[in-house]
């Protein structure tokens, strides 16, 4: 993983992707990283902290029966990582929330060129998202605590654990579409970087 | 996986991605579905046979150290799979088939809205163009059996073998992206299909 100096800040925006009440349906299996909502909470009050871009992803399923659909009780972000007035709030139908969003446009016009990728789940939306961040030609960070990925069953009836799943999707995207790193490393940094902006001010 | 009489073919492509001779780079970890490249030109000679569209796409890296940038010994197309003349052959930079390369309007502009998926690697620019065409609208489907991946080390140092990687790539896609099937069933589906319109003749 990159050392703490490397990540860069001055055109970042941290991307919080779809932490919405529906990811607890207790019908869903085992997942990964309990806490990573508490990370993501700890770098929404960093980034703010810091003056940085929040941006938030919000998936709204055109399935009505969708836990996700508008309307339902699992669709709302969940209060611990929610929006603030004036902070982006982008709406998608689909993984990647770069299609049919104009998201990418956005991060353009805004001179938003590094991008924090934060949010559930690890190997669908997020992970969809990174990979067009990163194709797109976005520098795209990965926070792989600040995300989480469930069990699940593979196509020949094998159960393949949480743990195994958020793995392959992190090793997969690490240096092809995005670098991986730790909400530790993260927070380091933009705590680095108020030092460096507190002593230039003596 | 779906029945061979749900296998819709009218508006069907072959999509055939990065099967390049860089893939064999003796540098690589172990793979597995050694056969993949088979599996491809036994679907190539069905789809061919039967006048449905083969679409060849390309790994052109802009990295000119890269095994697959154009001059390099690993760059063209396996001949196993190469295109033929008046098929096709689509150029990319990126991992999926659908950034930057106009291959979305194309199919569109051609009626193509069912894409059958196969080539290399699993988990990298296969996954992406399967995540890309899902979210984008295209009836997907991935063929297991004639894409591959290679064992991975994760972020902390543990060995994926490439099973585990392929099985939690086609785990993840289905349903939420593409439907994945096998070559067999694909294979059967053009043939009796074929049969059809035998029958229909008399």
């Amino acid at each position: 993983m990159p050392e703490v100096a490397d990540l860069p800040l001055d055109d970042a925006a941290l991307l919080v992707i779809d932490v919405q009440v529906g990811m607890d349906d207790p019908a869903r299996p085992p997942r990964n990283n309990l806490d990573a909502e508490e990370k993501i909470a700890a770098l929404l009050r960093a980034f703010r902290g810091a003056g940085l871009a929040c941006i938030h992803v919000r998936q709204d399923d055109l399935d009505p029966a969708s836990p996700f659909a508008p309307g339902q009780p699992g669709h709302p972000i969940k209060d611990l990582v929610a929006p603030l007035a004036g902070e982006v709030l982008v709406t998608k139908h689909v993984n990647s929330a770069f299609i049919g969003t104009g998201l990418g446009a956005m991060l353009r016009e805004q001179e938003l060129g590094t991008l924090y990728v934060t949010g559930l789940a690890a190997n669908y939306c997020v992970e969809s998202t990174a990979r067009s961040a990163g194709n797109l030609g976005f520098d795209t960070y990965l926070v792989e605590d600040a995300t989480a990925a469930w069990d699940h069953t593979d196509l020949h009836g094998n159960h393949i654990p949480a743990e195994t799943v958020h793995a392959v999707s992190m090793a997969t995207l690490h240096q092809d579409f995005a670098t991986i790193v730790s909400s530790k490393a993260l927070l380091s940094a933009i705590e680095r970087r108020k030092q460096v902006a507190g002593s230039q001010e003596h």
